[in-house]
């Protein structure tokens, strides 16, 4: 995949064919005539024709969709903007629920239990690099944290491009082995910060329309987090003139290890015609920097689940995605996704395997 | 179970002790400090609660939930007000359908695969009997569909009570053999109309409000069928001096034996503690009746799914319930309880295995 041409910081080193969508009258025809009322499964039909669309430019068949090896990818990194009373929790938290996540613990551990999902764990740059030999985890740490965006780039160039391609690799190791749905969680305390000021310098919105509670900050420690974005909003408006930025430097300025790790995987992903399921505010925001680097990704993205934090629905607009849960959760971790997979698992069957008014005989 | 002092049809015999919530406190304290901020598993804790709170009711125990043999019971049976165009398929659908229930070749089926659940068939009513010997068919037909209720009773008192008797052996049954979550399902060509005349003669609201269109009906069939059921209401509000009727009179009048049998099971799962899971409109219908014969039913239902249906955020507005699911589904089969077990086991599963800060020894 590497190219001599072009750099991982230039999108066309990503390029992305636009998605075949030539059988879809066909996959449509079969779900209009399985033993319902037209659109009677709602969302599961919109979920199963995209699957289907995606799955049939590499089958050339509209008559199965495979759901192998589902995954979840967590990275897991720290934020330099952290260093400020910005989050609920230290910033040794993220070191501490990588290893939570490693010994099971958490929310996602039993969310893939339960959806019979596999879990990998990403160090994408935690403050103290975690050593712990374990099958599901990947060390690949491009620092030990990014820099405090308000004040500086929270990483160089160089850095960024490390991220993408590290992000590029673990994808493609999921994707050898089988896999061709892919979801992606995140951890990292201060990465709703790093978010909403991704969501302000690529859309231009001042940060009290961005930021949030995160994962549950009370009205001081929000006020700091505007107040921050908006700093560095300034910063970056005086490097280059205005706003908005490109996605790179958006990436470089006042993004985060794990969420460019994230976009070189869902790239990675996209390019190789297997499916994304995006969850959460932090992984949407991946989504749509993406999105932005090859607009064509956007065909192989699911959307989960539509966070409590506020401005995800500034981002799902964007991105025209409607998400398929409404649970009111706000960890982030792929906690989304990982509940998705049974209702993907639910779309597959019946478009597989639901019987035709034909074949049941039944009268409409 | 059967009380020589009171008929079915006597709120009494359907006796429901208030659910203990003296374990409320242990069991919030048990979801707070596991590891995640205080909520952020948002519908997914308020589940888990409610399950813990039924459960722990029995085994004077909070930390664990155990899901035992998910099962959906799909009631099927035929309406007399379906004589009249208000349906986009003839009557002999209803038939058809449960035999591609038993072929598995409907959407119930495929979901019940996919979510690891039992289903349960019930010839609750149908117009041609459904005579098939099937592992999964239960034959406990009340008659061949109800009467045409915009000029008549839809049922006798004694096919009230037969029906709620029915409904209380086949949930038994499924108690008996071990289950503790039951889903329930409906079938049957012209019940949304049914549903709505309920709705209407409980409330008094008129029938366009009430009315919808159901699986697809056009703009003339939804006229027609709003113009029966305002003719119901001035039928029975004729026999009865005014409006609202009790449930049982409703039942009566304006009822399906479907309808009444999930009465009946529902009630029983409710004094049996085990938990109810609620879905759709008609199913909606049936839980309001079953609450307003028992108000304590109330504690031990959950609520799968948000119909496309307008007329079902009226009802669920009257349950005070908020569905775990919006997908856009009018479906009915049961299709949303099948696709919210998945959830449910999730919240089984970070209830009863989740980490703790302390055990995890994150500094939260």
């Amino acid at each position: 995949m590497n190219s001599a041409k072009h750099s991982a910081l230039d999108p066309k080193y990503w390029h992305i064919p636009k998605l075949d969508n030539s059988t879809l009258d066909k996959i449509k025809h079969r779900i209009d005539n399985k033993t319902k009322p037209l659109g009677a499964l709602g969302k599961l039909e919109a979920l199963a024709q995209s699957i289907a669309l995606i799955q049939g430019q590499q089958t050339h068949s509209v008559t199965q969709i495979d759901i192998n090896q589902p995954c979840i990818l967590i990275f897991a990194a720290d934020h330099g903007i952290a260093q400020h009373p910005i989050s609920i929790a230290p910033r040794e938290v993220t070191g501490q629920m990588v290893l939570n996540f490693l010994a099971g613990g958490a929310a996602i551990n039993c969310f893939c239990r339960t959806s019979d999902v596999q879990l990998k764990v990403i160090d994408a740059g935690v403050l103290t690099p975690v050593t712990q030999t374990h099958a599901d985890f990947i060390q690949q740490s491009v620092a030990a944290g990014t820099q405090d965006f308000s004040v500086a780039a929270a990483m160089t160039a160089a850095q960024l491009e490390q991220a993408l391609v590290y992000g590029q690799t673990v994808a493609q190791q999921q994707i050898d082995n089988g896999s061709n749905l892919i979801g992606f969680g995140e951890m990292g305390i201060g990465n709703t910060t790093s978010a909403s000021a991704l969501l302000s310098v690529l859309t231009g919105l001042p940060a009290n329309q961005t930021a949030g509670k995160g994962t549950g900050i009370d009205a001081q420690q929000l006020s700091r987090k505007i107040d921050l974005i908006d700093l560095s909003m300034q910063r970056v408006e005086q490097i280059y003139g205005q706003l908005p930025l490109t996605p790179i430097q958006a990436l470089q300025e006042v993004g985060g290890f794990e969420i460019a790790q994230i976009v070189g995987a869902m790239l990675t992903t996209a390019r190789a015609g297997k499916t994304i399921i995006v969850d959460g505010f932090i992984v949407s925001i991946a989504a749509l920097l993406s999105c932005q680097i090859q607009a064509n990704a956007r065909d192989f993205m699911i959307f989960a689940h539509s966070s409590a934090e506020q401005a995800h629905s500034l981002v799902l607009d964007q991105l025209k995605a409607t998400p398929l849960l409404n649970l009111d959760m706000r960890l982030g971790e792929g906690t989304g996704a990982a509940l998705a997979v049974p209702l993907i698992r639910a779309a597959a069957e019946f478009y597989n395997n639901m019987a035709t008014f034909e074949s049941a005989q039944v009268n409409v």
